[in-house]
């Protein structure tokens, strides 16, 4: 956690609603989560965005443009009252006439809105270890099996309930036990009408990527902005200098955390959802770092300066017998950034974290203009 | 100006370094200059890149990694006490012992250090006015035109002086004339040596660009991260709303103004230096806006949405008998952005600022490892 005040509540990223998200949870049952779980024609945020909204009408992040957020602060205040979750759709097709009111909010969105209960304590502890999960909820139930009916599913596919939730029979979440691995696994979504008996449910199957983490090696005052910036779109921002009398947490406070290592034990700091970004600007402990994390599994290894010097770095690994595979050149970016043509460390800083959101999402960060294909990733093809 | 505390005042924008520059010449002589003049080797930061350093050993920006902010304080303090310019030259080749103290801040690095005088009225009002200049500076000089002799050249070719710098005279202003005006419309730098009598004298050529405009269309509240990331990189930043009750100040905190318009004159809001980006999520106020935005000369119109809206706003234009040239289909960027691939609210945004900067810098976007070509701009070739 950081100890910078959150410039803008309602754009807050996925880590910051965890965040709050787990003080809730610890504290009155007064508040309500609301996720997007479909939407047909254009919307602002796709199915799995979340926002929270206390009885007092406070808001925390939005998962429209602020054209639902007014009505949904009604049906929060039913839900925390009643602890009881409710699923709203909302049309939004009339346009410049309906719930719109001119703000050009189209398509129809439906949003399951349930209570910050202790269903949501696994789903928050398992965000703050890494751990992805799947939330499979019953969003258009039956009596027995109501909206809101919810089981948590893990990377491995064992599911867990919650005492403060109907569960959802094993015969139904059989049904659903791969989708739910699948998108704990890729961060999707999934909705799934499947039969019990003579009825049908529909499940909305959420997939919850943990924050990818950004691990900056070095300790100049150029490591700041990307400090700032990564934190600000939603990276989990670790600083570690080989300097020990440089790892002070005050020199980077919007850091998660801040360690003094030396550069040989790097990867040991990462994972396999740590993209790393090398910027020591000293040869020597840029090199040893760069040979460390050669032997984890990071998916980015950016690497602040010139292409002159990354040659001179693989040269010297070369002397040493290592030669990068070509799932290194893959992962290695060198010069790291996006080409923005900044000079400023605050533009150099923008470049830096736009490359790493843009690999992280498997995404190379030319102009959307010009992309073939759909803008946004779709609900994966359905397994049957 | 707007209305919130520095995050990082080493990462400073020009914007910041101009805004903060004002205030120090209107005060008392108690800050110097530092400027970027030449580079040999690799260096953090370009030429004229530019720092303020206070007699109180405050400083604000930052030009190296760094590296040189001590040893400049000391300078700095010689510079103000005496309000006498200097040039300073840092050799930090031998890397691992020399200044650099294993920063590993190579190369050769010049420095002008000159007092925040009156000298840089001129250079100060035309910046917040949106003026190019060049500033003519004398970096090795002579005995009667020492360094810091100084002179101001505008778009037309114009030079003022300064009553507290030492004048260039008109013989050797006449040599660099032609470069000045280049520099004032690209904003990059020339350094030349130029002969008179049977001495030498160099003089550095300093392009000063007003800060790039972003003006936003909309009102809603995903224009705030918008307007927060793009003031942070350093764009001057109006956001225009078509409704009256929306144009309030406080709900936009880091932009610079915040007007009401009706979207047929938004035109009248921009010039040839306004990056725009359309996002009121209103069909007919995104249409109407474009459709002034066309009759006006900015360089980049970005239109919030998918391809299919954008289609249907071109189709309604040529119902209009409103067609597109060439030069309108490269302003226009839809859907706008970068390809981050990210959906949260400040994703989205960092993808809009991103694409708005690289577009402002002649850059596509992409990654920096598959440019072909120098990174950094170079010096632009000289003339003869």
């Amino acid at each position: 956690m950081t100890d910078t005040e959150i410039a803008d509540p309602w754009a807050v990223t996925s880590l910051e609603i965890f965040e709050r998200l787990e003080e809730t949870i610890a504290g009155e049952a007064d508040h309500a989560v609301a996720t997007v779980v479909d939407v047909d024609g254009s919307a602002y945020r796709r199915p799995g965005a979340k926002m929270l909204l206390g009885d007092d009408g406070s808001t925390f992040g939005g998962i429209t443009a602020g054209c639902l957020e007014g009505p949904l602060q009604t049906i929060a205040r039913d839900v925390i009252a009643d602890q009881s979750p409710s699923v709203v759709t909302f049309d939004l097709t009339d346009d410049e006439d309906g719930w719109g009111l001119g703000l050009g909010c189209e398509g129809i969105v439906d949003v399951l809105v349930e209570p910050a209960d202790d269903a949501w304590r696994d789903p928050v502890d398992a965000y703050a270890e890494g751990d992805p999960v799947a939330l499979v909820t019953v969003v258009d139930g039956t009596e027995s099996i109501p909206p809101g009916s919810r089981a948590v599913v893990d990377g491995d596919g064992t599911a867990t309930e919650s005492d403060s939730r109907p569960a959802i029979p094993d015969q139904i979440l059989e049904q659903v036990r791969d989708d739910a691995r699948e998108r704990a696994a890729d961060g999707r979504w999934t909705q799934r009408t499947v039969s019990i008996g003579e009825e049908e449910l529909t499940l909305f199957v959420d997939g919850i990527e943990p924050a990818d983490r950004l691990l900056i090696f070095g300790g100049q005052p150029d490591v700041r902005p990307v400090t700032r910036l990564a934190r600000d779109v939603g990276f989990e921002v670790t600083v570690a200098t080989a300097r020990g009398g440089q790892a002070e947490e005050s020199a980077f406070p919007r850091a998660d955390r801040v360690v003094s290592t030396h550069p040989t034990e790097l990867g040991e700091l990462v994972d396999e959802r740590t993209y790393v970004v090398v910027m020591s600007h000293n040869f020597l402990d840029d090199g040893l770092a760069l040979e460390s994390l050669l032997e984890s599994d990071v998916p980015f290894i950016g690497l602040m300066g010139p292409r002159e010097r990354f040659e001179r770095l693989r040269d010297d690994l070369a002397d040493e017998g290592i030669s990068l595979s070509a799932a290194d050149r893959k992962r290695i970016a060198s010069p790291v950034g996006l080409d923005l043509g900044g000079g400023e460390p605050i533009e150099i800083a923008l470049s830096i974290v736009s490359e790493a959101l843009a690999v992280s999402n498997g995404r190379e960060g030319g102009r959307l203009r010009d992309r073939k294909g759909p803008i946004h990733a779709r609900q994966p093809t359905q397994s049957d």
